[in-house]
């Protein structure tokens, strides 16, 4: 149940002294093949951090045979002295491992604008090469943890012989950070890189990006997927998509569910709407409105502001004509009060937003956490 | 120093009971004329409270003797008998001042989803009558209260003999509320409504369209500007314009100080703009980034949320090629690091962003609150 579920891979995770606080911050897997094919999705930031831009680089080719991600540092706005420590990382891991710096995926994840400082991260690529052996997929794992409490680990096995897994750490709400997001799955079906494209984009679509913490992107996200092949199973492509959109949803709910400083999970069904877009709009505007976000917080069935939300939105409706639930409770209707607020429940930690458009078929669920004083608090107390 | 400022005006401000503590909840203004030229700008919001909905029919005739504003409830979600609620309003108030429902403004804010109590509305709109020609333009300005501390006031006077006279209430991290922003300005100059109309899109555009305190928008925002023409002077169109403009600034500026909750004011200046959109994109995205504001709020000049807010825009940039300061300092420059964050003293209530985006010779500043504790309490414990 780790990025070691499927055959054909190694990974480690070692403490280089990059955190300050001694945990483990290096983390490396490698792809023993014989595939190795390879697809991500980035950031949409247009500020990107150094081992973005790296990354890009090496996922145009479509082969890597290893990522290496560290923690401490997201080594983004450090210049060209940054851009040379990515660059540094990625031949250091090729000597090690014994392939080509253009086959090495990187990744970080910390401050903006801070040099990573080399004298650690050097000897720690060193240790984690070192560490590939004995190492575990939750050893990884941990190591590109921020905040998060708890590891994120996820695996699918299909029927027919080839697995999937997966590890995740971030997204929102998570302090100290820029609430990062960093997801490695791998594979060991044989399915060449434009393939992994395509079904990568599919699932990451109705997964992380229908992720809302905070309405922050970060200048290092990045999803990432490896194929080594070695099941020497040649997967049925539904069934690759099913279950990489389902892992890829298993992670996304794994996020939400640990994110800092949050007391609720609220997920945010739009139905009825003209478009998938349509549907994706309303649900992402009522998971960015601060107001609304309080008074969750509050247990405050506050409906007004979720209307006020939607009726900023471009979607296709009737502002008069909407229905909007919570908990199961019809709360408004056709412009008017339905139900009397105190028959919905907020205590328990999951929210259930239903907001039906009645103008068409298509819908989307955003999830997105509440805004608390432990947000302000984490978030406020960051690199000061 | 109100909006009896200009000749040609009555108002006064009372307590009907809609406040549940007793405060004054009903402002009214009468143009006495002999104009009765007006114009308004209404939030873009589709979600529309009931007298928005009527105003913006009253407005499109370009004639109004009179603006009645309630505290206490938006009458927005309310139906059909909401609607009603607001049409019997203007019609007591025309009955009350002698003119027709169709020249009478209304304006509500508070709660939305609440009907509003008629039997306290109406005999309120008759003691608001009453109350006309011994009462003060401050008296009008505290009726329109919800938890601004103090009554916003403004006024100009020109050379050539014509004045402005204004109240605002509201914007942005008040409690409880949706940060509704209702605005009455007067003017006992010469002027037609179209002229009133452009020249208030104009200075609007500048000055509370900047003022972005939690990128929440209200269903019941308005801001009204009525001309007398007692003075009998037709103002210079240039001068008329500066000092609309001005007075709509000064305004803005008073809201953001007042914003409850708030312990910074932030004003977010990008320069070197390749045009005025770009310019207040990219200040906009900034004031609406959470991670950035808690940052403020830690007296944290955490530069990296400013970049990566930057980087969401669709502007115009380099993006290694941008200067952030904070308070004078040069923070980032070039995609690098410039000077050492803790030359920064975030201490003073206002902060002064400054981004040059090196792409053009455009610019704009949007201003804006830190997020705070007591944004999440006061805002979670609205209607509960």
């Amino acid at each position: 149940m780790s990025v070691l579920a499927p055959m054909g891979f190694l990974a480690s995770g070692v403490a280089s002294g990059l955190k300050s606080n001694g945990k483990s911050d290096i983390a490396l897997i490698v792809n023993s093949g014989p595939l190795d094919a390879v697809a991500a999705v980035f950031t949409t930031n247009r500020c990107l951090a150094n081992p973005i831009i790296w990354s890009k680089q090496v996922i145009s080719g479509g082969k890597a045979k290893s990522i290496v991600i560290n923690s401490g540092g997201a080594n983004c706005y450090t210049g060209a002295e940054g851009f040379q420590t990515t660059h540094i990382t990625a031949e250091r891991v090729a000597e090690l491992t014994g392939t080509a710096a253009s086959e090495v995926v990187v990744c970080s994840t910390g401050l903006i604008g801070e040099q990573l400082d080399r004298s650690k991260l050097l000897p720690g690529l060193e240790a984690a090469s070192n560490a590939l052996l004995a190492g575990t997929g939750e050893d990884a794992a941990r190591a590109i943890m921020t905040t998060d409490t708890v590891p994120k680990l996820a695996s699918r096995e299909s029927s027919s012989g080839w697995k999937l897994g997966a590890m995740a750490k971030g997204a929102g709400m998570l302090a100290p950070g820029l609430a990062t997001m960093l997801v490695v799955i791998t594979t060991d079906a044989v399915i060449e890189s434009a393939d992994l494209d395509s079904a990568l984009r599919e699932a990451t679509r109705v997964s992380f990006d229908r992720l809302d913490s905070d309405g922050c992107m970060s200048t290092n996200d990045q999803v990432t997927l490896m194929a080594s092949g070695a099941s020497h199973v040649v997967p049925d492509s539904q069934e690759f998509q099913e279950l990489l959109t389902s892992i890829c949803q298993e992670l996304a709910l794994k996020l939400l569910d640990d994110a800092e400083g949050a007391s609720h999970n609220i997920h945010i069904k739009t139905l009825g709407a003209a478009s998938e877009a349509d549907a994706v709009e309303v649900s992402r505007s009522v998971a960015r409105n601060n107001l609304f976000k309080a008074a969750i917080y509050g247990n405050d069935p506050n409906w007004g502001r979720i209307l006020a939300a939607v009726g900023t939105t471009t979607a296709t409706f009737d502002p008069y004509g909407i229905d909007v639930s919570i908990n199961g409770v019809l709360i408004s209707s056709n412009g008017e009060p339905a139900l009397d607020r105190s028959n919905v429940d907020l205590s328990p930690k999951d929210v259930w937003i239903k907001i039906d458009l009645h103008a068409g078929s298509h819908e989307a669920t955003v999830v997105t956490n509440d805004l608390t004083h432990q947000y302000v608090e984490e978030n406020s107390a960051y690199s000061s």
